[in-house]
C-alpha cells in the first residue's frame, strides 16, 4: 500500500475521533470540535509547508508561495463538518488528499501559490443552510442568515460568537476573484456509479442544482381514543401521503426526492398528531426538471391538506442552481486521471452538492471522484480503498502539476 | 353559575400552571411539577376535610371517613400528569369533581369511608407504559418496568428515587380488595357523542382494550444525492406507507388505530433515512376485534418491508383488554344522573383508556362522563361548560348518596 495513502486514512480515522457523540460521528458548524477539527488539520497543513490561518468564516486554510510571493492562488480542498451518523470520509478525503498533494508539490517553484481550504460548513446540519463556509469565501453570505438557528435555538450570530468569531468581521473571509486561478476538490463518489463500471476515478461534469424545504402539515391534535375518524385532522397520515406522493412523482420524472427529516408533534404515543414538520431535498441534472417536479409535489401536497382538512405550508431553507465544472479545470484532472493508467476517464455529473457551488461565484471549479464501497456515504458504512486513494492522490497531484504547465 | 362549579374550574386553571413548559401544558409522572401538583391537591383535599398522604407510588390520597373509622373506602379519583401540550380537563377536572363533591358530603354518617385519589400517571407520557400509578394501587405492577427509560435515559427506578420515593416500598401502594367497595370517575367524554346528541352527562358501559406498541422499521441511511431509488432502503418511506395502511384497515375493521409519534433518523436534511421510530394505538369496543386489526396490520408491516428490503419490528408497551363497569356502580351513577333532570342517561362505551381499566384488578368500578367541546382532548382547545361541570357535580354527588342508601 503507498505509505501517503496510508497516512491519508490514518488521518480520516483520527479526525473522525473528534465527534461530539463519542457513538455516532458528529461535527457540526462551529462547535467545540470543529475548532479541534481545525486544529488538527492546521497541523497537518504545516508539516506539509503550508502557513496557515483561520479565516472569519471558521474556514481552516493553509497557503503555500509558488515561484513568487502573492501570486494568485489554486484552491484545494472539501469540508470537515459531517451530517449526523456519518462516515469519516465524505468531506475529510478531500481535505487530507488536498494536503497531500502540497506535500508533494515542488516548493517555491509553480506559477501560481496553492492553498487547501477545509470549509466549516457543506452539510448544513446544523443551521439547516448549507455551504455557510464556502459562501463566505465566495462572498454570497446572505445577513439573514445570522438569525438562523440551530435545534438548541443558538443563532448563527451567536455561534460565531461563542466560536471566538466576530460576525462583524465575515466580509474578511471573502476572496477577490483576482486572487484566484480556480477551485479543485477530490470527493468520494457518494454513488454507485464507478462501482457499477468497476473503475477508480472519475471527472466531475456538473454538480446537480437542489432546492431545501422545511415543510409543515398541520391538522389537530386529539385524544386518539376519542375521535371518530371521520372528525379526525390527522397531520401525520396527511404527511405520509405526501412522503409516498415525493417518491413516486420523483422517480416519473426522473429526479431525486427525498424526505430526510420528519417528526409528528406532539408526539404524545395516544394522541392524533396535530403538526408534522418535515424536509424535501429536491435535485436534478437539470433545473427545470427539478421545478416541474416542485410544481407537481406542490400540487400534491395542496390536494392531500384539502381532502383531510390540513393546512400544508413550506419554507425554502436552501436552493442552489446546477454549476458546470470549467473546461479547462476538467481537462487538468483528465490529464491527471490518465497518468494513473486510466485512458478514457469516465464523465459524470455529480449528484450531490459541493463546496464548488458556491466558489464557483469567485473561480471556476472542477472535481475528481473517486469510488466509495457500494456507493454508501452520509453513514458509518462509508468505505474506500487504500488503492484507490493513492490513485486518487497521484491523479490530483498529477492534475496541479498539468495545471501548472499550461 | 355555581360558585362550586366555578371553583372547580379556577382550580383547573391553577393546576394548568403548574406545567414543565411555561408555553404548553405538560406534567409528567415524577416530575417537579407533579410533586407541586400534589401539595397542591393535598391542600385543597385538607380544605374539603380529608386526611391526605402521598403514597408509595406518588398518587395524592385523602380519606373522609365514615359513621365509624376504619370502613371499607369508596374511591373516587382520576389523574393529575398529562400528554404533551395537553388540555386542563382530562384527568384534573374528576380529581377536583371528587375533592368538591367530598366537601358536600354529611360527615361521619355515611356506611363507608371516601377517598379522593389523584393518580400519578394515567398517560404514560414519560416512561410510555402507561396506569403505573393506577397499578401500583391495584397491586398489578411490574418489576420489568423498573428499567423503563425516559427520553432523558433515567429509569423509572431513579426517578421514584429522585422524586424522594423508595422503589422497594412501592407495594405499600397496593390496596386491599377487602378495603374497598368501588371506584368512581368523572371524566371529559373526550368524545363528540354528548355534544352530537345535545346532552351534557353519560354513564360508561365499559372501557375499551387498548393496545400500545413501539414499531421500529429500519432500511439503509444513505446521501440523498448519491442513491439511486432502486438501491435505496429509506425506512421513512416504508413507514409511511404502513401509517397509511393503519388508517386504512382500522376504518375497513371498525377500530381505532392511531400512530401519535413518529421520528425519522439520523433526521438530516439530505440523508435517507435509515431508522423511523413510530408508535401505534389499537383500541377497539371489543378486544377480538382489536387483536383480528393488529393482524392485518402486522401482515401490511410484513409485506412493506419485504418489498422495499426493510427490517420491521414492534414491541409491546402497553396491554388492557376491555374492563366492563359494576352494574351496582352504573345503577348509582345513572340515578345520579336523574338528579339533574335527565330521565334517561345516555350510556356508551369509552374509546379511551382510563385509570379503572387497573383499579377493576381490587375493586369494581364505574364512570360519569360529561360533555366537552368539540370532543376535543390532549390538545389545549380542550373545554367545558360551568354549566356542565355544575350537572357533573350534581350527579356525582348524588351518585355517592344513592350508593349509600343500598
Amino acid at each position: 500500500m503507498s505509505t501517503d495513502a496510508a497516512l491519508i486514512l490514518d488521518r480520516c480515522d483520527e479526525l473522525a475521533t473528534i465527534s461530539s457523540d463519542p457513538e455516532h460521528l458528529v461535527r457540526v458548524h462551529l462547535s467545540p470540535e470543529h475548532k479541534a477539527a481545525n486544529e488538527l488539520v492546521a497541523t497537518w497543513m504545516e508539516q506539509a509547508g503550508l502557513s496557515t490561518w483561520q479565516d472569519a468564516a471558521g474556514n481552516q486554510c493553509g497557503r503555500m508561495e509558488g515561484s513568487e510571493p502573492g501570486l494568485p492562488a489554486l484552491l484545494l480542498g472539501s469540508h470537515i463538518d459531517t451530517v449526523p451518523d456519518a462516515g469519516r470520509y465524505d468531506g475529510m478525503l478531500g481535505v487530507l488528499l488536498a494536503i497531500a498533494v502540497v506535500n508533494r508539490l515542488p516548493t517555491n517553484t509553480l506559477p501560481f501559490a496553492v492553498e487547501v481550504v477545509a470549509f466549516s460548513d457543506e452539510e448544513g446540519t446544523r443551521f439547516g443552510t448549507a455551504l455557510l463556509g464556502s459562501r463566505a469565501l465566495a462572498g454570497t453570505w446572505d445577513d439573514d442568515w445570522w438569525n438562523l438557528r440551530d435545534a438548541d435555538g443558538i443563532s448563527l450570530f451567536e455561534a460565531f460568537q461563542d466560536f471566538g468569531l466576530d460576525p462583524a468581521r465575515l466580509p474578511g473571509a471573502f476572496r477577490r476573484p483576482d486572487d484566484l486561478i480556480g477551485y479543485l476538490e477530490a470527493h468520494i463518489e457518494q454513488g454507485p456509479y464507478l462501482e457499477d463500471a468497476d473503475r477508480r476515478l472519475a471527472v466531475v461534469t456538473s454538480i446537480a442544482g437542489a432546492r431545501r424545504f422545511e415543510f409543515t402539515m398541520t391538522g389537530k391534535a386529539g385524544h386518539a381514543g376519542g375521535t371518530p375518524y371521520d372528525r379526525r385532522k390527522d397531520a401525520l397520515v396527511g404527511a405520509s401521503e405526501l412522503v409516498i406522493e415525493i417518491e413516486r412523482l420523483s422517480k416519473q420524472q426522473h429526479v431525486i426526492g427525498t424526505v430526510g427529516k420528519l417528526e409528528a408533534f406532539p408526539g404524545g404515543v395516544n394522541v392524533i398528531p396535530g403538526r408534522v414538520e418535515f424536509s424535501l431535498d429536491l435535485r436534478a441534472e437539470f433545473d427545470d426538471d427539478r421545478d416541474e417536479a416542485l410544481r407537481l409535489i406542490d400540487e400534491a401536497a395542496d390536494e392531500i391538506a384539502r381532502r383531510r382538512g390540513l393546512h400544508f405550508s413550506k419554507h425554502e431553507i436552501y436552493r442552489a442552481d446546477a454549476v458546470v465544472c470549467d473546461l479547462d479545470l476538467r481537462a487538468g484532472i483528465e490529464a491527471g486521471i490518465r497518468t494513473t493508467g486510466d485512458d478514457s476517464p469516465l464523465a459524470f455529473w455529480s449528484r450531490a452538492g459541493h463546496d464548488g457551488m458556491a466558489v464557483v461565484a469567485v473561480t471556476p471549479i472542477a472535481m475528481l471522484f473517486l469510488r466509495c464501497k457500494g456507493g454508501v456515504s452520509h453513514h458509518p458504512d462509508e468505505s474506500v480503498r487504500a488503492s484507490d486513494v493513492a490513485a486518487a492522490l497521484d491523479a490530483y497531484e498529477a492534475a496541479v502539476l498539468a495545471l501548472a504547465q499550461r
